[in-house]
């Protein structure tokens, strides 16, 4: 992207606190809690995270001891957590991560990492569960001559740590286009009560500013900036989406003729990745018009919804684009920022916004059990992947919750079906529909033994089925309680057998 | 309570169609879906389950098959959950339930249960997850002449209900007092979108009617009753529920004086029973004061500090009060009603309310394990109790989520703390705090080790403990993932000792 640091920094008073990004990082000391910008890989600092890793692998080269505890607004890219954690400087890290180095910090024990729902991030640090914020290192795209911020391409937290954190570094990122003015909208909700209704009834409804601010005597640096996001390529939908999506979009058309869903069906929510965005082509190509996006995320699959107008209008609080679709998202900038809405993830995620609206929520998992859990976060119940990111926030209040996978994953030595989840991030009472390349288990209205029996014969892999109809059919006969069957001592030994074997073929 | 029937039904096309209970529920055919009042023991029909469970017995007799499938607010009494299940006569029942048959048919197979939060329970009827609704059979305190009806004890989901059922059988039960009228505000939430923002912002505020309405000509019965609610009696407080409320209290005292909560707290949610009512008890004995109550069932013990003044106002969807407790409430029933709201359940465990509102949630628990997962409705992976109730509901959105348990039960030979629940109903990402007789754990702000250590030395019982401290070393050893170390093969060892000797010791 970019345009040049031109006029990017309309502020005096801030044009004069302009600094290298290692003078900023030096600003940042050993135990200090450091609230972030960035969410999926967009809108995160690149130039103050490398330098303080470099600061802090200074230190312990020195033989001191320099840690500090990092809050975002979700994953960042190897700039932030990459860098930092291969300097071993995040004591302890929150919310959603997806970097490799800092989920082997995590998973060897060396970073302490807690795994928050998004639309809780901002409202616990403003509830004071993780003390006082030394300080807010943020990316946004230009000050302007009153001090307001253009934010970048995601919002996240950003409006939170600004406002909690006692002093403020800003990264002004000449690489963002100047065109992203006007496209956010930046409304309060994190603060404890009293708090009003969010006045927001449709999608579309601007309710905020569309400028971050704060105190600005906090700010102790901007740094000047011209690097690109992350920009993850897009991968097209392989054979397994394709059928994951085709049961989805069935089932879709199949609640319309029944009634249950408008013909433009409700806001829908869709998770990242290769799935969500067979999903989104499939909407397209199933034939259904006059969308719209109430969602967290806003990858390639659905900026191509919006270009081609099946999606009239997309709410979400990041852009996550791949190469070509910030490509496509510049040359058509005029068009897109009048039907895409960047949000605060708090109001993007918020209960109150998903139930009232109604959201169809499509997120991925790890694995399902036979009884309709979810495991969105844990292999084998002890290592994380990524963290739940907003599943839960959506799964909870949607109006139809579905759960999108492989039946199997690592070549068929794992199925995503198990007797139990070795870990729960989304319980039996919150998931409506679970999705496979084998088909579509609708869960609504049935009893735990009811469902189980639709899980396994519409969603196993047929080289799982009958393993897990043996467990099943035991557990039905021998289990003292007969409302959810289990065999304790088995119930999680797949885990266990692929912990030992590599597969939890038997 | 009661006055008689006088005047009880004052519309005369309603009057005109009174009828015996057995002949009411002779208009109730094998399997009807049919949705009754009742909400913890209070407001259930108490006439036309019997007499349907006589008509299901009958046909049994004859080698007729005969099941409904029974919809309720949540639990009722033995005149409804517990005759139906006598009979054999519930295929499918939803969503709480706390009937000792009701319980047997369920985990014994015979009957499949649903089990739904609270607030989903009438949503979830309108999307169409439960097909159409046959019948309703709702106990009103009287008909207006308008038609208009006064609830009674509880209102559940009546006003849903009322609105789907192809067909309305009315109780109009001259037991509950009058003076209820203007106590209740109806307001509808559950319809599909799109809604507007609940206008609601103070505990005390009415946003609705006080009367229930339906479409008249869908009455087919109105049957006359004269019965009081279960009114379970009340116990005091025992020392270990003393001790768990004054670790709670000590907590929420310590939150004040941190600046974290206000002195007059936030609106309180209390679940049922002993512990509840102890901390209460020790809300007043501690000093607090001008506290607002949002919660699902009002008991004796908040009905005292509403009496007492303690408590300035109080939102609920139930009273479920003892004998003594109706007797307070029916001598000062003039004082009570204006400080009392009686609300639909769907806008009492709204979760855009309960996050708005920023409640304290405290409820109970059956197990919770060393990470802060925990289980509220099974033994053992598979034998339901009651159900979740409305404690994913607050938990999930509050301000400060508390479970409250002794640290063991049976005697000791269960440890409520265990290495892994053997069932999820809140996971790690929804529980603040963990209370026992032992003390306190405060999980905020912290990752699953920082949990596992707190909850175990300051939760686990002392005869325990030792068996929990050598897991959990054991497993940050040993485990693979050292984010939320487990040893699998054992981590519901302690639930299968149990099955297999009667104790979880070794």
């Amino acid at each position: 992207m970019g345009d040049g640091m031109t006029n990017r920094i309309g502020h005096a008073g801030l044009a004069g606190r302009r600094m290298s990004a290692e003078d900023a990082a030096g600003l940042i000391q050993p135990g200090m809690t450091v609230g972030m910008s960035g969410f999926t890989g967009a809108g995160y600092p690149k130039l103050v995270p490398p330098a303080l890793a470099k600061r802090i692998a200074a230190a312990h080269e020195r033989g001191d001891e320099f840690g500090v505890r990092v809050l975002t607004g979700a994953s960042t890219a190897p700039e932030l957590d990459g860098e930092l954690a291969r300097a071993g400087g995040v004591a302890f890290r929150m919310p959603y991560q997806s970097d490799p180095d800092m989920r082997k910090c995590i998973n060897g024990g060396e970073s302490e990492y807690m795994d928050v729902h998004l639309s809780h991030v901002a409202p616990q640090v403003y509830a004071g569960n993780y003390g006082k914020m030394d300080m807010a290192v943020i990316e946004v795209t230009a000050i302007l001559p009153d001090g307001g911020m253009v934010p970048s391409t995601a919002v996240g937290t950003n409006e939170a740590w600004l406002d909690v954190a006692d002093k403020v570094i800003i990264e002004v990122n000449a690489n963002q286009p100047m065109d992203l003015e006007g496209m956010h909208d930046i409304y309060f909700t994190s603060r404890p009560p009293p708090r009003d209704p969010i006045p927001l009834r449709h999608t579309g409804d601007r309710i905020g500013e569309p400028y971050l601010r704060c105190d600005l005597s906090k700010v102790v640096a901007v740094v000047e900036c011209d690097l690109p996001d992350r920009m993850s390529s897009f991968t097209p939908a392989d054979e397994t989406s394709k059928r994951i999506a085709g049961h989805l979009i069935d089932f879709l058309h199949h609640e319309v003729k029944m009634g249950r869903l408008p013909e433009n069906l409700l806001p829908i929510q869709s998770g990242v990745g290769n799935i969500a965005n067979a999903v989104l082509a499939g909407l397209k190509e199933g034939g259904f018009s006059n969308l719209t996006a109430f969602t967290e995320v806003l990858q390639d699959g659905l900026l191509e919804l919006v270009g081609g107008g099946t999606v009239t209008v997309a709410s979400a609080t990041a852009l996550s684009l791949s190469p070509e679709g910030v490509k496509e998202f510049l040359d058509n900038i005029m068009l897109y920022r009048d039907k895409i809405i960047l949000r605060p993830q708090a109001v993007s995620n918020h209960p109150e916004l998903i139930r009232r609206l109604g959201c169809i929520a499509m997120n991925g998992l790890v694995e399902a059990d036979i009884y309709g859990n979810v495991n969105s976060t844990h292999v084998a119940g002890s290592s994380v992947i990524n963290g739940i990111g907003g599943s839960g926030d959506f799964t909870r209040n949607a109006y139809l919750s579905c759960f999108v996978t492989p039946s199997t994953a690592k070549n068929g030595d794992i199925s995503c079906i198990v007797p139990m989840v070795s870990h729960v991030d989304h319980t039996e009472h919150d998931v409506s529909v679970v999705v496979t390349d084998q088909g579509l288990a609708d869960l609504r209205g049935l009893s735990p033994k009811q469902r189980a029996r639709a899980v396994i014969s519409n969603c196993a892999h047929p080289s799982y089925r009958p393993m897990l109809e043996d467990y099943f059919d035991r557990a039905c006969r021998t289990s003292k309680g007969k409302h959810t069957p289990h065999l304790l001592a088995e119930a999680t030994s797949w885990h266990q057998r692929f912990l030992d074997t590599g597969s939890m073929k038997s």
